[in-house]
């Protein structure tokens, strides 16, 4: 069964790279997975929060370590009813959630000792929103991360290069019965199971997220759902390396 | 290898539940794995929040629906250094993340619309905490739901019961090599890898929610954490219908 | 003698619009004046806040009346150091008094009357700021607002056109001594005075706001300023009325 | 007249205290009065707040001083009607008035000059309200504090021993025109007048806190009131001593 | 022995009320003992909270009640060292507990259910605090209150006058070894005890609130110290009534 | 045409400066603007905030710097309808531009190097209002720092004096045609249009905030207002001086 947009159930979204969409942030891309257009940025500031800093901890000098850390927001018109910006001192749980992923799934690639007593923002927001702004926000967070990494090295900063591994992630999900990959809002919508899964370009996990919306699902479809991920991830992480000519 | 407490790769801590812990709450359960102990209650309430009230939307009677919302948090004694209440303003991500964890966990296994318009309020409080207390937390609340609900059926308020399966969690991950059941705090520090997973007594998924927490993972320690964990929740499961004769 | 960036004491930098920016919107304009760049986008909701609401008056259904609020942010990226989302609970002084002068700006060419007990948002997102984001916010907002209620229109949602005429905005200053317009970033860090005036494509005024940064200046200067902003604004407001064929 | 719940006008409720009720506090102890049970926990940080450290005023080290520091919840399942966490950005005055009183009433029996530069930590978070849950409060957080500085003394923190005296509290009240000692919740509610009473194990006032709740009293019943109170403290000082074999 | 501003230990501070301080709230004075001032002013609303509104509960119209709130407050300039207004989102306990104390006084001679379904706004402000700020807030709050009651009756709003009473409140405490009444700023930071007393008119007891500040007390000095406050407080009581001419 | 109050369009209303209204502020001053009525207190602390402490960038010590900054705010009892100090977490947005207004001007006039490391409050509370709060704040606490300075240079905390020139405000406006000087909230209410102007003692201009209530307006008009407002000004400053003997 063809899907709503004429993708086959194995197919992505076009996915595009616009790096140095702006120009203050070392590392700054728009990614776009289909209609879904999230700006990731990130810059880095030389100092640690105070419980990082060797000099609190009398630790010696190749003991410092670096930090790395994310924030996930969608602009108010990014979808289809505002989002609002003032949730009247209520915390947006779902937020919380997702800028916490992309902190786990960056950090996992990336070596912080290497970096030196540095911190390293990363923001992903969203200018539109069509499904997958969680995926795609990884995704361009790897992008915008070794922008700003090359930067710093150019400007002497860094002795070693610290990325591990490059990472993505995708959606994938049972729409109609039918393990489909990388779901749009409208398949987003109406899926009985939906998963998140980010992995390296290596092909290993970094995390494996999935949801029974309504239903809860068996281990064949759980199988399923990884085996699509698997497939998709290593196209995805193609084109970063083709973008990064890494 | 044995484990640091003598368990085998396999076994679970010794889990225990005690009904009717507190005397308010029609569902009350103090639920513990191990050292770690958990206070579930559930409370209903004759009204559900505005944007779900039939008359405000014209909708017939037959299809009022209820609602379902899971809070989750610490005593500041719980932990091995004090968990300070006040945050500074500063949202507590991990326990926003758990709270929605433990409400969709739940959420899979009722239906709402045979509640009336009601609202369930489920409060997972942790009053000491030993690894796993999601896990705990999302197991206990399946029980101080049920009571809840059977107080429910008591006063007349349910025509028919509501409950679909029954749902329990328990978290696996990779210690010193070895794929292991039901991590404790000591266990989980160490963990290369933590998988949190929700099933129903059925055996199908709800959730499944793993982590690298410094290197990435192949996909055999995915399938050997998931066979793990379904084995553990199979036994977790038979425990929740012991207690309650269900 | 010339400005650091070549151009001429009356000269802005090069304007431009992008309409349709997004999709979800039903006004969504990026406006650029140089390397500033602000998303504006419009959306409208059929409901006003209570205190607007006709019914709750007892008002005659002619006297129903429409609401318009205007709201202003950074992107963490936009800025040289990065820009913290969180304030720790601070209010965010300057954004704020950004965000009520785009309301009062736009407030003054339309009439509230004709657009039924409506609500539009105007959000003005800075996704790049080198100077004059609220200025350029003013402008871009006018043009997402006409592209909003071209759609109402379209929808049969308004009976008449209710704007009274077209609203643009200019920073001047005085700069080593010369009174400049449009200033970008560099000029503005070491203008002496500064100015942003609101006006109506007509040619009157709406707002004029003038600081001295750290020495007040003589009326003669308020005066030139004015003329320089009245010339400014006259061009601008001639390139909204060109991108909306109007 | 008897009491609803058979007791004589001057009988407490049933007053028990389980020591080391969970394991990482080192100060532990779940109090109940009857049927209002509190968790009381103590810990102890090697550190005070910055106004307070020595170094920061250049005090000779023999006038260092350490803090002490109380704090009061309810659990959500507590009370009759779930107690909302979320108080939507308001303050739970009631709850402020109490930690406040707890930690008064703590401070006035410690010599906070021989605890060294540490910060003490007092909780009492209510699992079970059933009225007097700051009267249970205060006489529970003494066994906690006596219990964490029996801690803090085995592990040669101590010096001289820095307690002064034992504190407990007590409520007394006008109930149908009789004064009662010990008033439940249903009392509490019926109380025309409503008395806190803290004192020392020495019959000593800390804290007197009368109020009348819709009627003003007399003379006459305040000394009565306090004659009750004083009776009762000397009680439960008793089974505090006994429990600590102090 | 003589008190540091000449006074004998039973003398109060010079009090004074200026009716009619400003001109907007229909009750406003300003109330000073001795160099404390605070401005009381009394405000009515022709509506309740929804959670007493008689409509909410289907009660009959003779059943309507009114709703009395009190707020405490200090100008930044009222203090030795300036007093924050920001408190970066802490609770200023303090001042909570105070406006809690000022309530539930004036509630204590009032008869809501005479006032009809109207709030009534009590806003004690400190311009200038040199001890005892409660005390005055208290006593002023009668007399704004007086005047306002006074206003509604004179626009019909009352059919029967609704205050049972009068009342007023003053600080007792051990200074030196010798109890003094009315403390100011100097004595209460020197005392050993510290008491607020608040009586009606009539001389019987709403609030007693004795705190040992260090040390705790004997029962001989509490007896004494209220014997002090009701001796004061007389005196207090007729100044009010001379002032109201009531 | 007469104004409602009597006065000519070109008079103030009668403007009362009150010096020392309170004791414990260096400065403190009650300033009147015919009904309004504004305490404006100027305090100063021996420190900066840290991003200006000379110390923490190496800084000689003749390069420190000291920091101005100034608070508004309304008592609760001083308009109309009672003004409510809990926002419910939102911004009061007014109130935030007018506190920034405010500490333009006075910054303007000022040379902070001149000061040391120290800070200056100024707080200006409106006690009672009538229109103008904010040009009447502006004019108050100029008095208020010269008398918190002169206290300064008292104590010999100031080698030199650092005004550099005295600062005012008026506001001017349209009302029924006419341009008028110093609002009041009758003619505020009605103004077409409405104009703030902070200017020095010499006649040079500080701050310009002109705003078109709903509609706009043309240069003349522009012209007239600030002919209106300079001559106001004028007078204003001639007042300031007198009282100061400056």
């Amino acid at each position: 069964m063809p899907r709503h947009d004429g993708r086959t159930p194995t197919q992505t979204r076009p996915i595009k790279f616009t790096r140095w969409f702006t120009v203050h942030a070392p590392g700054s891309v728009l990614v776009e997975f289909g209609r879904t257009k999230v700006l990731c940025t990130c810059m880095y500031e030389d100092a640690v929060p105070p419980w990082l800093r060797a000099a609190n901890f009398k630790k010696p000098e190749d003991q410092r370590e670096g930090w790395l850390t994310a924030e996930y927001g969608m602009l108010p018109g990014s979808t289809h009813t505002r989002k609002s910006r003032d949730k009247g001192g209520k915390v947006d749980g779902r937020g919380v959630e997702i800028q916490r992923l992309i902190g786990r799934a960056v950090r996992a690639i990336i070596d912080t000792k290497l970096i030196g007593e540095r911190t390293l923002w990363l923001d992903c927001d969203v200018l539109q929103a069509d499904g997958g702004t969680r995926c795609a926000s990884v995704t361009g967070a790897y992008v915008a991360l070794w922008d700003c990494l090359l930067r710093m090295k150019d400007e002497g900063k860094l002795k070693y290069w610290p990325l591990i591994d490059s990472v993505a992630a995708v959606s994938v999900g049972i729409v109609d019965g039918q393990a489909v990959l990388d779901l749009d809002y409208e398949e987003d919508f109406k899926a009985e199971t939906d998963m998140n899964v980010v992995m390296t370009g290596k092909g290993r996990f970094v995390e494996v997220q999935g949801t029974a919306e309504e239903h809860s699902f068996p281990r064949e479809q759980l199988n399923q759902l990884i085996d699509l991920a698997t497939q998709g991830i290593s196209e995805i992480a193609a084109l970063q390396h083709a973008i990064l000519n890494a």
